[in-house]
């Protein structure tokens, strides 16, 4: 069992060892391992998966018989998350919230780039036609998309997709060189939020529900240490709001 | 107060329009408005939520004081979960899993589309960095995206994101000509899944970990009505598969 | 000298190895070679081309001194080509016409890719816009790009870029089997340009276009060795037309 | 006839309205007049590109007997263009060069986008394949997508695309408040250029090839008002480079 547990150790080491240095020189603390051997010993994590579907609907039914017929008649989220895939930030979850609530798009690094389509799908549906009143971009302590940004191994088509954080990597570059690693982990999870923020106030759609309905954009950071969210600054001066409004505005 | 109930069930249609007919023809059912009233007449929807994640998060690591400092050391998710935007399928949620256990990409209808580097960069990252061990491709029942697909209104972008919804519409045109609108599209959402799945299964690094690891490519539908996952099949002869991996895989 | 040549030949073997068997098992014809040395040998092929614009600008300006002065007043092309980066197809030269008078997008293998934002932005300056009266996409004999698609080596973000081909080539997979690898090269490149056509007919532009001035979309192959373009036959039956024009129109 | 031009000029002038005050408030030359009558009144204007497409490649062999049969053994261009797709500026007519020369990339107002992997394609081919030992990206006056960036109309899928462009409107909107129109076509015209110098040289494939051989990223204005081009500087600190390459080479 020990030596069971030293492999799964060492595979793990070895499989996130692109997500930069202060991951895996950590021990692997004893909760994860159990959590680990857990979910890797399992004969099947798919037919398990269902299984515990099956069991969640059938309490949630009983404690509220009422909710998924309501559910199936349409949303009307309040907020829309852009937020990272890693598998620890699964925002209704950790908002405390109900299914319903919070329209998601999740990619790696919650990186927001004015030219994806799908991203510019997600604020289109959930901005002008769902009418949210929040946008928020949610940026993670320990973010391995980051930490890829910050080390330069080949990651083939990641290595498309983290062109806009390496272009922070460069901005910042006088910054980010008086940093230890983690430092500069949540140092440039905090620019790309702020970053994203920025990008969303440029998107017409998002410029008009500004102006005509007050939608607010918000940028904030998860810290896996202890679960709990922070807001992050992304405050601009009046010129600066109506130079962008100024070049992106369409009438 | 009746006023204000029905003022807001006006909004909700008219918001809800696109989304296709059998959802507006519905009366608005009473849970549903309350949760309306609820999150829409709150002050404000986002501090409410700071606040509800400072409470899970507290009683997160009350109930479980090792969880927090163990998932920052990193993640070993055994599930690959892409699914649709819709506030309504929070797939750890739905799932009864905890945080840490599915990565995940959200967006709009659960589209898998080949030349998606959005999503592309999930796969590659679950998929050869993280050995993910299940891909899940998961649609629902009353999606939106899937009833703008079936219809024919401008949508601005959305209109380039669903394309491929469409060229389902047009192969599928004699199916679904038999259909009420409902059928229509659990049809379609059915129908997306399984194009989904075939599309995940000719990107090359899938296809390698397939061949070498047993990767598991599944395909699911999340019914609103109840709350349960349904396996969606996406069997193929013995034939297919190697012409695919034939025309497909790179050496 | 003679080492030079075979210098030469060797490295454009190598170079060009990727692009397929039936190119590099040729024998170097001659006029190639002094093309190459001509244009790798010069000291500076930037310069060069520069010294060249100027020649032939003061040329044409002689011949026809209007020209310029009114080209700078706008354009009003009547074709759109949609066609090959290959520098040996380069659009204006090979149809014998002057600058002005033809709008044009290349990419790797003339792929019409209906997510492709580069694509559509071309198709909607055109056809909305600039009103042209043709569409027109052409393939080409000896076309690196499918020769690419028709092998099975790792090649980055092109194995991106090329999905849409690989699903022709698993699609015709047993008529391909017959062929020798020249004739898959055609047959390959003239299914691409009929399912570029056929994608081109599913933007809501073109169906708007095609059906309030007549807008035609059509599909050509140029052959490398005699400088000649065919059509490629791109009918339908009225059935599929109207299958197509229900999917896709947008009202 | 006189009423046919009239109403010509009025329809281009309407068509054209979107690319810039300063174009539509020129009288229409009597050369572009005749130009457009003869393109736009032909009877079919594909048929007639056909026909000339016959004539040049029986002219072309005729004077170059060897020219099509080498040409089909493969392609070593020296020169990757990076173009706008304009009608008039065809590189391979304005360099005086002949087909095999120039391998070439043509978009709406030649966007370098980092994440776009229809360019990205093109690099990956003429770079690391074809081993080009120049990419040139060349901007041009009167460009309608640069008028429409300085503009706020609404144009769909161009809005999406044009977005990098009003990035560098928005960075320079202090200069371009005191310029004309034409002036601030200019300047943007040239932005754009060495934005996309400075996207091109963060591609790790570019990284490489001018580290290793040599490659010259260059960036060109072409003047549609005298056919010439003219090189845009972009030149850099050796600090700014260093900073750009450890920020984005992969190993």
């Amino acid at each position: 069992m020990m030596a069971t547990r030293t492999a799964l150790r060492a595979q793990h080491a070895t499989r996130c060892a692109y997500l930069g240095p202060y991951r895996v020189r950590n021990t692997f603390p004893s909760t994860l391992r159990t959590l680990h051997a857990t979910s890797r010993c399992h004969a099947d994590d798919f037919k398990s998966a269902l299984e515990s579907n099956k069991t969640w609907a059938s309490n949630f039914a009983s404690s509220d018989p009422e909710f998924f017929p309501a559910s199936a008649q349409g949303q009307s989220p309040p907020i829309l998350w852009l937020g990272c895939a890693d598998s620890r930030v699964p925002e209704t979850t950790i908002l405390g919230l109900k299914p319903g609530q919070v329209f998601t798009h999740r990619n790696i690094a919650n990186i927001i780039n004015s030219t994806d389509i799908s991203m510019l799908s997600i604020v289109q549906y959930a901005v002008f036609h769902m009418k949210v009143k929040h946008v928020v971009v949610c940026g993670h302590t320990s973010c391995g998309g980051v930490a890829a940004a910050l080390a330069n191994s080949k990651l083939d088509i990641l290595d498309v997709w983290l062109q806009p954080l390496r272009v922070l990597r460069e901005k910042f570059a006088d910054e980010l060189a008086g940093m230890d690693s983690k430092e500069q982990g949540i140092f440039l999870a905090k620019e790309n939020v702020k970053a994203g923020v920025e990008t969303l106030k440029r998107i017409p759609t998002v410029i008009d529900a500004v102006r005509e309905r007050g939608l607010q954009v918000h940028g904030v950071l998860y810290d896996l240490g202890c679960g709990k969210l922070e807001e992050v600054a992304c405050e601009e001066h009046d010129h600066s709001s109506s130079k962008r409004v100024a070049a992106f505005e369409r009438k």
